[in-house]
């Protein structure tokens, strides 16, 4: 299979003209030999109208693939100019958790419109699903999963899978449950195959299966799925019943989506889940506005600083010279501390107990780059300065990449201390607050060196 | 199964005091019974010695597994100091693309004394995956796969698959094969359990099996992997014949590795591939320096800005409170729009022809941010400064925030347009040069209102 990425430039190019004629058999053809995810992605960049007319010339099961491939706001959009009757089609061929995902962007209406349309197995199946918290895992379960009671042979076993096999999205692991649901155990697909047909599952089972809470975090889920390599995980109510599995699929996109939630904290704009290329300027703003003006206000600081220092600076107008860069180093030596720290948080690589130990190591590495910075830097304070003005710049470059490493290696601890997202350690907010040290560190410093004793002309 | 956090703690303790015997009954029921990844990831804080001994209570298989789930580096130490006959049979026990990347971590006198070890179909298996580029397909490929010959029935396939499910990483798609191991298609194990068992097989393979080239990257496979919700992918030579697959897990693993180098990156830190919990201080420091040097230097350019323009500053100081402000604001709003372009490239929201388009948006949100900061901050301006600098600071901040966004969002298009990793544009770079922008247009404004014909004095 390949990406015709011309010939969806064509269809593009035709629909962008309204020449496009969905009765060509070519374009049918075409359009079918795709992958659903293929498909799924070129339709997000049409009008609903095109797309929807394209999604018409696919089988049903291809059209519920390729809907569950859009986004969940095409998604919604797209079944808000359905017809109940086409669209109850469509959600009932959807795997159940992208239904029961779907099921929770449409509005009550919609809701209390389409669930009449379904079967009553699908309506229950999508109240069961649809119920949980956002980010947990069961927000992101399916029901499509096999059990298997301990007392059947492995003959009967895979007749049993036979028949559950082709509405179910994995089979690979059975899941071994007693006459209330309760979790036994599990048994792999593998190795049902090689084990003797008259053995009892019960004897084949592992009784060890990991299992994962309701309430967990989705995180945590794809987490563990890739601590321990697995295909799923059961996930099981306060009773140990299985309820639904999490597949690794949904590990990826989880940890994918954690991963550009984190991007955009360190990076000072509120999560979005929405695409960057297709959101909106009013969007882009509500997201981006509000840590710049708390920083804004947070640099008043800094300003503060130098207007305390007026005439120091009125009496060597030399310093500002290396204000830029001094207040400069101590927030890039902060930000590197501040990122490692929080994507190293954030992957389970340094957990909170690891504090103390890493702060010695980071002070050590502080003062080493310190110093290769202010070796850096002193030639040219001696140049600009003179001896006294490069005395004071090596100084404080040494106290202020210091002082940035140390404050943006404990702010991600501290925040995840008190239970706040330690990713707000963001690279800008741990400048704001190292330029503000900086400028007291630096004027004060040279406010010593300059004026000894007795101040300005002293 | 649970984490025994308290029980692993004792074993800790216990070691550390010397204490540990590794012939007590219940040390070592205790250790059997833990999830090899949580082993590993226990002994990966040892000492080698006491990991070594924990390793032998395990049986040999779950040995090899454990030995698996431990940082290439520490495998490679203990391999080092292990007997080559004890070393061969955890070798030969490990998963086939876990077996090749320690061979490649070995030194060749290493490898050398292994080899002879080793049974000849394992040292060739080790040949064909151990000579692959790093952060290709090949390097992370694993040769145990099932392969099927397309003439053969169902019934024929099972058998088969039964011959071959014991050391095989996953049969739950098995591969179609030619005489000459071209890749002619794959089928599901879940379609063969539904099948007829006297259909061919070749009636009943997918023949658009997704494949990917040796030679891709790594990171490629693994957003394919994601993007068709696959649990491996076949791996082709040139010629199309199959020499390995990629699994769910190494996708799982790549694209956290990828997430976290980008987050190095933009934190200015050189990419490394080991724990930050425990990096050494000579490695952090290396990792670190380079770039805070180069932005040390950057910064000098916003010292000569100042310095071009003392005599503005030396008749308004009260300038100076508002410099670190403006010049922060158009770094934050860049940083901004660098960390959310650098992700959306890394995970292929978006392309490079969407530049020009977003572009457009950019500018038109920058003046939003722009007009709202200016807003917030020109009462400051009125009240220290008066009406003209009050518009000074207004107007500079507009223009400040545009160009930082404009920078921060255009940077990492044109790194990527020219060849290089978009990641290189950090929040610390984008600062840099919006810091070195905004003085001069701060001051080149002031200079023009202050003095509006002859300069100072005018």
């Amino acid at each position: 299979m390949k990406l015709h990425a011309g010939k969806f430039a064509e269809i593009r190019r035709l629909v962008a003209e309204g020449t496009l004629d969905t009765g060509d058999p070519d374009l049918r053809d075409f359009i079918q030999e795709q992958h659903p995810a293929d498909i799924g992605a070129f339709l997000s960049d049409l009008t609903q109208e095109a797309a929807w007319q394209l999604l018409g010339l696919l089988p049903l099961p291809v059209r519920a693939a390729v809907f569950g491939y859009l986004s969940p706001t095409a998604q919604a959009e797209i079944a808000r100019k359905t017809r109940r009757g086409e669209l109850a089609d469509i959600v009932s061929e959807m795997n159940a958790d992208e239904r029961a995902d779907l099921f929770n962007k449409l509005d009550q209406r919609q809701q209390q419109a389409l669930l009449p349309a379904l079967s009553q197995a699908e309506r229950e199946d999508i109240r069961r699903l649809a119920g949980h918290e956002e980010n947990t895992a069961g927000a992101i379960m399916t029901s499509e999963y096999a059990t298997l009671r301990p007392g059947l042979t492995v003959r009967q076993a895979f007749e049993r899978l036979r028949l559950q096999a082709p509405d179910k999205e994995t089979i690979y692991r059975a899941y071994v449950v007693d006459d209330h649901r309760h979790l036994l155990g599990s048994v792999r697909l593998q190795e049902l195959i090689l084990a003797d047909p008259e053995q009892p599952v019960e004897d084949l089972m592992d009784r060890n299966t990991l299992a994962v809470q309701v309430t967990d975090s989705n995180e945590y889920v794809a987490r563990m799925i890739r601590r321990y390599d697995v295909l799923a995980l059961p996930v099981v109510d306060a009773d140990h019943r299985i309820v639904g599995i999490v597949t690794h699929d949904d590990a990826l996109d989880v940890l994918e989506r954690a991963a550009t939630e984190d991007f955009q904290k360190v990076g000072t704009v509120v999560p979005m889940e929405e695409s960057l290329r297709d959101a909106g300027i009013g969007l882009l703003y509500r997201k981006r506005i509000p840590w710049l003006v708390v920083l804004v206000f947070g640099n008043l600081l800094s300003g503060a600083g130098i207007a305390y220092y007026e005439d120091t600076i009125a009496s060597y107008v030399a310093l500002v010279f290396f204000l830029p860069l001094l207040i400069a180093s101590g927030g890039n030596a902060g930000s590197q501390s501040a990122t490692l720290m929080v994507r190293s948080l954030a992957t389970g690589d340094v957990v909170l107990r690891d504090w103390s130990r890493m702060l010695g190591r980071e002070v050590l590495i502080a003062v080493l780059l310190g110093l290769t910075m202010a070796l850096a830097i002193s030639g040219i304070g001696l140049y600009r300065g003179g001896l006294e003005i490069a005395q004071v710049v090596a100084l404080t470059m040494v106290l202020v990449v210091m002082i940035g490493s140390t404050i943006g290696m404990s702010l991600p601890f501290l925040l995840s201390r008190v239970g706040l997202d330690p990713a707000t350690a963001s690279a800008p907010l741990i400048t704001s607050i190292a330029d503000a040290a900086g400028v007291f560190i630096y004027f004060a410093i040279a406010t010593a060196v300059l004026f000894p004793v007795a101040g300005p002309g002293g």
